[in-house]
């Protein structure tokens, strides 16, 4: 994100960084390497940082007191994301290798399970209640079950909008909504305020991943770091590509490209064209915009000034990345 | 187990079978699928037992309270099993498909994901405690960097006998103990009694395993579902080969072999025979002894008398099992 928005947390990010390093520390050294490895090759660090606005929203903020919980979110974000770079055969992410390329699929897998374990070993040693760590686990349930609906649906073709919403939110939406909503349950927020968070970290985690995958079909390998079209490459439908497919005067030709998981280079460009000639991209376009007023309208009046001129600028941001 | 060993949880362990089936229900049928099937394809239920047993340690003990810990321990137990196939390209277990040649990798990786994110749903969701929550994902980060250790070192044969204690004790003891303690501490038991419940599930924990790589060299492939040799094969180095390659006057050629990613058949073979031709085996043996001795040792004064037996019981079966 830019730096303008991350002004009001730039420090706690800055720290953050540190506290990752610290928390990947193990007495076994592949641990260390493979966590030191994933923490370098950085991120945006949405989650903590939607997190850390949140926690600000309270006057008693206290860094110490959140670090951990922050810390642990970013953790399950990159098992998450080191397990997904496992299933799909990536070499690289970020332009860094993965830890699958470098270390190979087995030590990749179990570091990823390891990573898991311990955002739970940080959020249940630091006594944020149980309260907390059920939400936690109940996130990772989601965001598996979310991926697991994705990758079983491969070359299918067979989700519709609905089913397509639910699997973002269970992927996306949900993580950057209970960011939100911890960070200020943690502060002791009252119980509207979080929850408003909540709804802005959704709607801010929908549009987010609408943009994502609007950018997989509209952007370019130089900008998002991998070439158009990898997901319909990978047999993964999204709403650019559903809208097209519901729409399109050349669904039939569409979808046999779609679904099949020998397309070439030549079918792959051929469905890009098709899903372009349709409003599919519009259509989601608007959804983003959609989702984004949402996010704008549901932040509480009483949080501060600062705080909320980060969330809207966050939003804008969503809106209008290319990355 | 035997049945004997079980009569005093035989139906708790009943019960479990029903709590372990509703706890892999999910909106998602493929969870429920995955779920069901590793249910269905059974195994020792080693950690619940220890679990119930510790429990029933008390004189107010609650099949109801306990019984969302016990299906915790089995389902973490379960989702590494899933893993460990995965890493193995493992295509039965116990005479069932694995997960992952019923429905390929990619699925199980996430599916093993949500079995571990469910067990900590459940745990967290009853209440017992921060304590418990930190024991349970401590335990997952052991787990987890044991058998990363483990699979770091295959065909290096680098591991001394210390580090291959360590490694079997994140592995495999520590889940053990872990079990034990948490049946007597959700019970109410006097910490003294749940350190040494602690105890007595480490020990037997380490000659459990000891006893799985003893098997996995004296076996044979109808009692232990696998041909002898297995671990060799994989490149992992247990204690009876530790031992051969520290007192063997043919260690050059053992070592030239174990360290071998493409050993044949007659490799394998011969590594049998040179380790067999040592003392390792009875080495190990003598240390399953050991630590059993240790296990009934350990066993508290004031534990009811039946409980006892079947503690003793277990320790004995641990002794003779060929499977």
């Amino acid at each position: 994100m830019s730096k303008k928005i991350f002004d009001i947390i730039k420090s706690d990010l800055a720290d953050l960084e540190t506290a990752l390093q610290e928390a990947v520390k193990s007495p076994v050294d592949t641990i260390t390497d493979i966590g030191n490895h994933l923490v370098k090759a950085g991120g945006k660090r949405l989650r903590p940082a939607m997190f850390f606005l949140a926690a600000r929203c309270s006057a008693n903020f206290n860094l110490e007191r959140v670090m951990p919980l922050a810390v642990a979110l970013e953790l399950i974000h990159m098992a998450s994301l080191v397990h997904d770079d496992v299933l799909d055969s990536a070499a690289t992410r970020r332009g860094e290798e993965t830890a699958n390329a470098k270390w190979g699929n087995q030590l990749a897998i179990l570091a990823g399970d390891y990573l898991f374990a311990k955002a739970f070993v940080l959020v249940t040693e630091n006594g944020y209640g149980e309260r907390v760590n059920n939400q936690l686990s109940r996130l990772l349930a989601d965001l598996s079950a979310g991926e697991l609906i994705q990758n079983k649906e491969i070359y299918r073709a067979s989700c519709d909008i609905e089913e397509y919403y639910e699997r973002i939110a269970m992927k996306t939406a949900n993580f950057l909504a209970i960011s939100c909503q911890l960070g200020g349950h943690v502060m002791g927020l009252p119980e509207k305020e979080v929850q408003a968070l909540y709804d802005y970290g959704y709607c801010v985690g929908m549009a987010f991943q609408l943009t994502d995958d609007l950018l997989d079909l509209t952007g370019d390998s130089k900008t998002i770091g991998k070439p158009a079209g990898n997901d319909i490459l990978q047999g993964i439908i999204t709403l650019p590509a559903i809208r097209a497919l519901e729409t399109s005067p050349d669904r039939e030709e569409l979808l046999s490209i779609v679904t099949n998981r020998h397309m070439t280079k030549a079918d792959l460009d051929r469905a890009l064209e098709l899903v372009r000639a349709t409003d599919g991209i519009e259509f989601t376009r608007k959804k983003v915009e959609e989702y984004l007023d949402r996010a704008r309208g549901v932040l509480p009046e009483t949080i501060p000034e600062d705080v909320r001129t980060a969330y809207v600028m966050a939003a804008d941001f969503v809106a209008g990345r290319k990355f």
